[in-house]
């Protein structure tokens, strides 16, 4: 085989807690070096040294009000009964706040309680208690006092703080300077992405490492991509270690076996602590040290470069800033559908997360460690423990949060069929209101219907057929929702058909032409509306499926179908014109369909839901779906019906 | 009066809650202009049109794993029984993860499960379904999908997903710029702090102000300091206005009358929306628009700036760039003490917040607006509402969380008795475990004691003098803590004194001197151990305290006694020598005494604790100590004793 020389992976394989653990140990009490820099340029630095004040805060007796200062021992005895005429410039001293007490004064009367007798005098109707409204120097900070502990990260008051105490520069360690060096014959740059050869896979992974570096308080140093060969590997690795950069990271390419390389020369140039990780994604992960130096291979899928960072390079850039990890937050939620997962790896599994009938539902998203969308989208992370095979529906999770805890109330869950109008109806939704989120889980219509029936979604997207009388709809949802009163409300009429390869090469004409011998097809899942309507079309024409080719090939969106057609591995598939449209594909029309949103009653009044059927009912929206063309919008947010749960209404 | 013309404040007043809704539907749909960036540079950045994906990605269809690539079909009825041979170059082809797939094939078999079988042969014993192991083209993205909605805040993956696309530009808000502008004849830069004359203030809010607008996605456009005149900001502000500045801070210097300027001039050139809030600390805040542009008069304490510009300018910056505030996280809290507050406004008190036996306590601290310290300290804000007058000591109140709520059970809480060595404590905690945390509250030795019954605190620091047996702490133990066993650890030896101005001017000799009628002294407040001790030393000279000048002026700690001694308003106080020694003072040694932990044995075992005994036994804690002077550490971490809650063990 093309590597089987280089097969021996994976000699060092750790769990994830083991791997931690040995990680922290190896590394601990490493420090970037400290350097001193102004204190206005420190924020978010990390003290590298106690802090002491080296000015007292105020560092005189101040008024703290607008008024006169006196000395209160002058004023006792003043009442409303028997007021005390003061005498300015002898008695009273016109003060406004922040002016220094002139002479012995040791109070200040408010000007609100202050009345004016003549040019020279006034007058008091209650005494002054010695230092009432005087700020007292070193009420705030005393000279020579710890300011700020060692190991603080510096926040715009602790700013403000050292200035005011006259610390005017402060120690801190350096921000981190991380070597991201990415490896891989097959990389190229995003602005040839449009132009890229099968094989050539665009490097991205530098610029999300980066991003990940200078969250935690580093300076990325990205480098230029360098060949998947054991001679440049090993040089760089060499310069890196000999640099002052504090950390190194060697991002492989994702073609195989280029771990092995950088396991290899880590070994030779150092040591390799571990190789290998029982976690997924984030397996082929390497930990290493290199002349005193941290070095991390980062495996080549995104999904798994980022957790691989996330376990790893996170808590090691914080710790050399002295700055402890925070732990990440974890919410409770129930899992909406069955999850198995390996025995053996900790398995990171991406997910949304909604309050539905408050409730917290958590959906799993595609769980590929290239799949980078899966964490675009995700809202939180359900992570699986090794021994564990997994979760039923229905099952408590701990999930860890990916946006805030209190954004789960502001997002709007739909699961169901897919539809391109449902990411417009995401992006109103954001830009109506910027803190309501729509997350999708794209099931087809009928998984769509049964998470409303399980109370897991706040509406689904549906367009079922009833074959026998040609309507959308109606019919599942009695069936299906015998006892959850919903409304139904079209989003969409929209226009189904066969995809066709550009130009049409092979004369399709319709679907007679399925059962041709040179044609093969690309279908949908079991479930979804659009494989309803093929079985429809190719029962009225007397079709088996068995007789079409590819008939059992599925996808799950209408875009995958269309990539399908386009990439040339189907003849056709039957999906939404505006999938066709997307990628130019050729399309003849089927059908005129139906998509609408099935919304439960106990969502119906949800503000998030209310601001939905606005967009849906306005004409931004109305104009943005039209512009992908197939769409019939004329009746979009009408309400369709009421399903009281065991009638319509 | 100085500044009596300018006196009409407040014309339009608002409270909090009406002060933000104005301010929100005012600036609602202000966005800073958007801008072309390049993707990897985006990080942060919010999307300011929803972004498709250029490319699909995968763009081909890829080896999902390392092995050979079959046509699916060829491999079917492969088993152990009946093992298939494949052809290397005709039926088989060796791929690693991330090559194409080569010719029509359409599954790729793990290297693993494939057997060579002589130069040109491989033998399976299992067939490949369609797809298995296959990347398939737009499994992550597809060709003209939205990838991102608007008004997304960009992360890193995210960022890896618009490269992956292709998209290698994004159009995205602008970070907003804010023109900060200090005010104030009076402001001072840092740097001359050490030469400030009485009346000058150090300018720091800027610099606090920037680091704010950093946080919130802002540029800061932090000008030079203009005097306090009515012509100098006019002219300004309408350079401000005429600026492409988004936004416009106007921070008062603290003298007062500045922001009736500031108002008087906003209303000039444009419209005063509001005018002073209910709020404290930030009462003085005033909210406007000039020429369409947000103007903020930031007030010129700085705890009182922070606030605001947390509460109007913080939610504005943000929704700027679409980007909805974040809630702050909240956690509810006992108090610890009670808590009077002003009806009419709504108050910000800074509260330190620990886990003690279960329970989250919150202590207040300092509550001056100019009191930085208490917002460099605090674990949280306790917002007390306008109509509510206060809480009594164990009152259940919501705290908002300044430090993650995951980092309080890491809090170690101290409260009692104010000691240098505390501050030294505190720095060595978090420099051996950065996760800890020590925050104290300095209410005396007594209060300290009483704080244990309470169980509002982990350890106390005590240092009571027993005018009978001349020991410290015992007999106090044995009558505050009836029924709370703990036990009692040294923390250090340390000289107590008379504190005076250098170089002793009024040639005082030792206590009886303090009863001379040139002499005036400062005092600690009631219940402190350092004013026990003053008392018994009158005591023993049979002078009463009646006969000593100053023995009503309080303080809190040993330094602000120090800083008034300094200061020269007072010619003495009795105070510790760490602290004479601080700010350079004579110092008459009066009492060698000794400051303990007292520590309930609920806590005894706390790892903070244990890791803080520890600390106190090590040789860096005794260095640190001895270098302060006045210390003996020779038994310091001894264990004096042992109180079961009826006797002493």
């Amino acid at each position: 085989m093309a590597n089987e020389h280089r097969r021996n992976i994976y000699l060092k394989m750790k769990t994830l807690d083991q791997a931690r653990a040995l990680w922290s140990a190896t590394t601990d009490g490493l420090r970037a070096p400290a350097e001193i820099v102004p204190s206005c340029m420190a924020l978010h630095r990390s003290t590298a040294e106690p802090v002491s004040a080296k000015a007292s805060v105020p560092h005189y007796h101040g008024a703290a009000m607008d008024g006169i200062a006196v000395k209160a021992h002058e004023t006792f005895g003043a009442s409303d009964v028997n007021p005390r005429r003061l005498i300015l410039g002898e008695s009273a001293f016109p003060v406004d706040t922040g002016d220094p007490l002139p002479g012995l004064t040791d109070a200040v009367i408010m000007i609100e309680q202050v009345e004016k007798v003549g040019e020279t005098e006034v007058e008091i109707r209650a005494a002054a208690f010695p230092w009432q409204h005087v700020r007292k120097v070193g009420e705030d900070i005393v000279a020579g006092e710890m300011l700020l502990p060692q190991h603080h990260r510096l926040r715009p008051a602790d700013l403000g703080a050292l200035l005011a105490a006259g610390v005017i520069e402060v120690k801190v360690y350096r921000r981190p300077k991380v070597w991201i060096q990415p490896t891989g014959t097959e990389l190229i740059s995003a602005d040839r992405a449009l132009e890229a050869a099968p094989g050539e896979i665009i490097e991205f992974n530098g610029v999300v490492l980066s991003a990940m570096v200078d969250e935690c308080g580093g300076d990325p140093l990205l480098r230029e991509v360098i060949p998947d060969d054991y001679t440049s590997i090993k040089s760089l690795l060499e310069q890196a270690a000999a640099s002052d950069a504090d950390l190194i990271l060697l991002n492989a390419g994702s073609s195989a076996g280029s771990e092995d390389f950088t396991a290899e020369i880590i070994a030779e140039l150092g040591e390799v602590l571990v190789h290998g990780v029982t976690m997924m994604p984030g397996k082929p992960t390497i930990l290493g040290m290199v002349k005193g130096k941290p070095v991390v291979g980062i495996p080549g899928y995104p999904v798994s470069a980022i957790l691989a960072f996330e376990q790893f390079v996170r808590p090691l850039l914080l710790s050399i800033q002295g700055v402890p990890s925070p732990p990440f937050p974890q919410v409770e939620a129930t899992l909406g559908r069955k999850m198995p997962s390996r025995l053996g790896l900790e398995e990171f599994v991406r997910v949304i997360l909604g309050r539905v009938r408050g409730e917290l539902v958590a959906m799993p998203l595609q769980r590929g460690a290239g799949v980078i969308t899966s964490l675009t989208r995700a809202d939180g992370i359900l992570q699986v423990p090794q021994e564990c095979e997994g979760y039923d529906a229905g099952e408590k999770v701990r999930v860890r949060l990916v946006r805030p805890e209190e954004r789960l109330d502001d997002t709007l869950v739909m699961i169901g069929s897919h539809d391109n109008t449902i990411d417009i109806l995401a992006n109103e939704l954001k830009k109506k209101d910027s803190r309501y989120h729509l997350s999708s889980s794209n099931v087809g219509s009928l998984g769509g219907l049964m998470a409303i029936r399980r109370g897991q979604t706040h509406f689904a997207g549906s367009h079922l057929l009833d074959t026998e009388t040609g309507d959308y709809n109606f019919s599942y949802i009695a069936r299906y929702l015998p006892a959850t009163p919903v409304r139904l409300v079209q989003l969409a009429g929209r226009q189904q058909g066969l995809l066709l390869p550009r130009g049409n090469p092979k004369n399709i004409q319709g679907i007679e032409d399925l059962t041709r011998p040179d044609v093969r097809i690309v279908n949908r899942q079991a479930g979804a509306g659009t494989r309803i309507l093929l079985d429809y079309c190719l029962q009225r024409l007397n079709i088996s499926p068995e007789a079409v080719r590819g008939y059992d090939q599925e996808e799950f969106t209408h875009m995958a179908v269309a990539v399908s057609v386009l990439s040339g591995r189907a003849d056709a598939g039957m999906a939404i014109y505006a999938a066709a449209r997307a990628l130019h594909l050729d399309f003849i029309p089927v059908a005129e369909e139906r998509y609408d949103l099935v919304i439960p009653d106990s969502s119906w009044e949800d503000p998030k839901m209310q601001l939905l059927l606005e967009i849906i009912a306005g004409d931004s929206f109305r104009r943005m779906v039209t512009s992908l063309g197939g769409y019939d919008v004329s009746r979009s947010g009408t309400l369709m019906g009421r399903w009281d749960g065991t009638k319509w209404l």
